[in-house]
């Protein structure tokens, strides 16, 4: 079952890049943005055909992916669990943590919640590519429902991703450590380069080091959300980390 | 003034990229390693048009490429300190920290100590390849010499880096951070992924866990040295960054 419209709720880098993908396979993308010049750009960037109002949005669309930060996917899962859209066969969130999705979408139909591990530490739409899931796992927390499931991992599919079926739980235990812990050393990292270096880094940076650095230049607004709702399996893990980074310099080197 | 013949010691990831690089714009290349095996792995995947002996090698070679691991490029400093090569106009050694080097290098002439800021996890010919350093940094100290400093940047440009002018002190206080502490963070990061996820981690990894990843797969052999050579600096950026992560744990992520 290939979604004939597909409506894009929160036009930034991620349902940008879905907007893209979409209408360069010729699907029908149409957004909606509460913020006017994130839409305005969407539309000017080409990720979208068409900017509609939000209920025009649940009107017209026959499936529908949340792309908004966590904070704001909760709402609206809750909005729409009061007042399930009759039209839209599947929903799909895209937020970094699964287990606060799930919970509050419990009641909702069509609802699968799912997670790209794709982005960028550039955010908006003018940053969006359509190629940003090529052959990028894109997590999704398995519903009551096969045919609903289905539908995502096709919906999964014609974006470039690989559907990966995880429990929320599981879900957020890794990516605790695989997504989260990173941003946090890189934000350290990022910090430790400026005060101690200033950009004397950059040309001597090898690829670690630059993938640190890129990721440390993330705006925290999003991630803090994310690490705020993760927080029990972040710590632990960073906790682990440290522990382990710790027994490293205790160890001299030269005996390792 | 353009090399007729370099001559590579040691004919691994490095020396058979080099060598592979200057035979792609016909330059002729030959090898000697300790190894017979990983000289003729370099002769097999076409790094170099002649195996020759180590006495071949300086009776031959216009240029010499020291690429061997840092233990192993000191004692061939202090082999050709105590009997210069004649004929060669150019001595470039590529190790990872410049202290030792070119403090072992005092008085060996027309020696110029670099770094090119590549590599890869692999090691040996097998995985070479000739745009290894393009458009990356390539690092040198400069030389008491205008015009041996002047050869050695047309050397690393011909190879496709870009060549960096930088001390030898500040060089290894730098990639210290930009390159050693990495290695120790991806190693811990692996270490930890193995213990606590198995392979689960890998389908959920982000940008920089795949890279960290990757760089956790690094042999120790090599890095050993290196960070015992620049133990000092590596040690007290490693506790800085662990402090600073310290700090992040201590504060929950939710008042960041």
């Amino acid at each position: 079952v290939s979604a004939q419209v597909v409506g894009i709720f929160g036009t930034g880098l991620i349902g940008g890049s879905i907007g893209l993908r979409l209408r360069a396979a010729g699907t029908r993308a149409i957004g909606y943005d509460a913020d006017a010049q994130a839409l305005d750009e969407a539309r000017r960037v080409g990720a979208i055909d068409e900017a509609v109002t939000h209920e025009e949005l649940y009107a017209q669309a026959d499936t529908i992916v949340i792309a908004v930060h966590l904070d704001g996917t909760l709402s609206e899962i809750a909005r729409l669990s009061a007042r399930p859209p009759e039209r839209v066969q599947l929903i799909v969130d895209v937020a970094s943590v699964k287990r606060p999705v799930c919970a509050a979408a419990e009641r909702l139909a069509r609802f699968v919640a799912t997670h790209p591990m794709a982005g960028s530490e550039r955010s908006g739409a003018a940053a969006a590519r359509a190629d940003l899931f090529e052959s990028r796992t894109w997590a999704y927390v398995p519903s009551a429902g096969a045919g609903l499931d289905e539908r995502a991992r096709s919906f999964i599919a014609s974006l470039g991703g690989v559907p990966f079926a995880i429990g929320a739980e599981e879900h957020d235990r890794i990516v605790a450590f695989t997504s989260h812990v990173p941003q946090l050393l890189a934000w350290a990292y990022a910090d430790q380069a400026r005060e101690r270096f200033g950009d004397a880094c950059e040309p001597l940076a090898g690829a670690a080091a630059r993938e640190l650095l890129r990721l440390g230049r993330s705006e925290m607004t999003m991630w803090r959300e994310i690490l705020r709702a993760n927080r029990a399996n972040v710590a632990r893990e960073l906790r682990a980390f440290i522990r382990r980074l710790d027994r490293e310099s205790e160890v001299p080197p030269a005996v390792r």
